[in-house]
């Protein structure tokens, strides 16, 4: 077992999986959930997958020996200015995160004393739904669980989330933080903002509605990610500005040379463009393949 | 019964899906496949799908009723070509190219007195694979099937060529070719664009191994059509560039509003983005839910 009282902060799709894969694994003798929104606690409650719910975060930690805190990232600041009070003295703090450098440094901000406990973490997995009604126990199953801790944090503190992740099925991975946020804004941030982009502006081109009506099977799940959390995803975005904006600006450059491409009609450099993209994913991707579900 | 011989040119996953489809609904005496390749065409008779095969279209067409021309839409021009001196007077002949208004000028340049006997047409249907064994009999179940004919086309034909959608389980609907191909350029052309280009973008990232490895779910569904044939795509997008890159400077535009949102840290502006395009997917693609399938 894991610890006595595991206090997960956010129920949505990511925290009310974690408390699934917890119950599976039989990783902790009891999971406090909470959140602002009393009907989703009362969702938990009655989902049957958490013991205890509270709406104030001090009172949620209280005798709590790891508590994870699974809010969008721009709430993280204000769940760790509350909890710092209230956390035992040996209490492990981690997140659930898509961005690390922000987070940490809220941490660092916030948690005073406690910051030496706090490991930065971030499993790479996902869909495009929210709220506790759309979470699974395998979620995390298989997925890369990436650990940001730093020089300074607490050996027992690092060991006991490595073990959380791997407990639900996860596969606990080490990165720097700001390697982090460089290659999710690359991987996932991008795509996200390039998706939300794209259907915007089609839903304002003005033969909106036959756009949507002849559209198939490539373009929805070209877009499946714009259905995610846009109050998450806009957290994320400004979380990771610097590194998004880098990946942003390499892209449009990117289509820039390919739309330059195109007016040509330089077939040959299109050719070229489509198959090296084609040969990367065919050969970089295969332990996705097959994958019922996606992450972000 | 739709006809004693169909002939269909180019036997690859379009192609190849239509001879199981006709095959299954019985909508035909007997096909006769033509492709360049002997290898595709001995791989359909192993499969079943066709009866007769031929390398050269001339003599594939021959006694035909029905011709159905699935080749990438830079080939169709030297296939009407190849075929016009060869078919029977009142053969109809067809095509199934994602763009419409370069496929109607190739056959109006080239086959002659047919002219009005052809018809324009486009399954809303695919996969990112390519090759006849990549096909499968119910493709074009419930998609549109859009036919673009024209005030001098007959009538006789487009009924033929209605039929042969029908019996395949697809929606025919009509379109004006111009509109067809401003409607693609938006909802698949862009899209595959986008794709191509964010995953040739990201093979030459210096990180390029780690940021495949940290790749997740969202990635691989925004990325799926990134695998599919360059060379199809590669003609698509110059049949149909005019439209095309009508669409790629628009998404450039509403892009650099993004990052320039993202740049002042506009936290409300991309929430605003986020939530009409996450609005839009959700009303707009209800009927693409629970879809297993992709499609080009």
């Amino acid at each position: 077992m894991l610890c006595e009282r595991l206090t997960i902060i956010g129920i949505g799709l990511i925290g009310g999986s974690l408390a699934r894969a917890v119950r599976r694994g039989r990783l902790a003798g009891s999971i406090t959930a909470c959140s602002p929104d009393p009907e989703e606690l009362a969702r938990a409650r009655a989902l049957g997958i958490v013991d205890n719910t509270a709406t104030d975060p001090a009172a949620a930690v209280a005798g709590a020996q790891l508590v994870v805190v699974a809010v969008p990232v721009r709430a993280m600041d204000a769940v760790f200015a509350a909890i710092a009070p209230a956390l035992a003295p040996d209490a492990v703090v981690t997140d659930a995160g898509s961005t690390k450098l922000s987070v940490i440094e809220a941490a660092r901000a916030q948690l005073g004393p406690h910051f030496s406990r706090f490991v930065g973490a971030h499993p790479i997995a996902g869909t495009e739904a929210s709220g506790v009604d759309a979470g699974f126990d395998s979620l995390f199953d298989d997925r890369v669980a990436v650990l940001t801790p730093l020089a300074e944090t607490d050996a027992g503190a690092i060991a006991l989330v490595e073990h959380l992740w791997r407990g639900v099925g996860a596969r606990p991975e080490r990165l720097a933080p700001a390697l982090h946020d460089e290659i999710l804004a690359a991987t996932s941030h991008l795509p996200h903002l390039l998706a939300f982009t794209l259907v915007d502006e089609l839903a304002r081109h003005r033969d909106a509605r036959a756009l949507f009506r002849y559209a198939a099977g490539g373009f929805r799940d070209f877009t499946r990610i714009a259905s995610s959390n846009p109050l998450m995803w806009a957290d994320i975005a400004i979380a990771n500005r610097d590194a998004l904006l880098r990946e942003v600006h390499g892209y449009i450059a990117a289509l820039s040379a390919v739309a330059a491409d195109l007016d040509r009609g330089d077939h040959a450099a299109l050719v070229a463009a489509f198959s090296r993209a084609r040969d990367a994913r065919n050969t970089c991707l295969p332990a996705l393949a097959g994958r019922p579900e996606g992450a972000a």
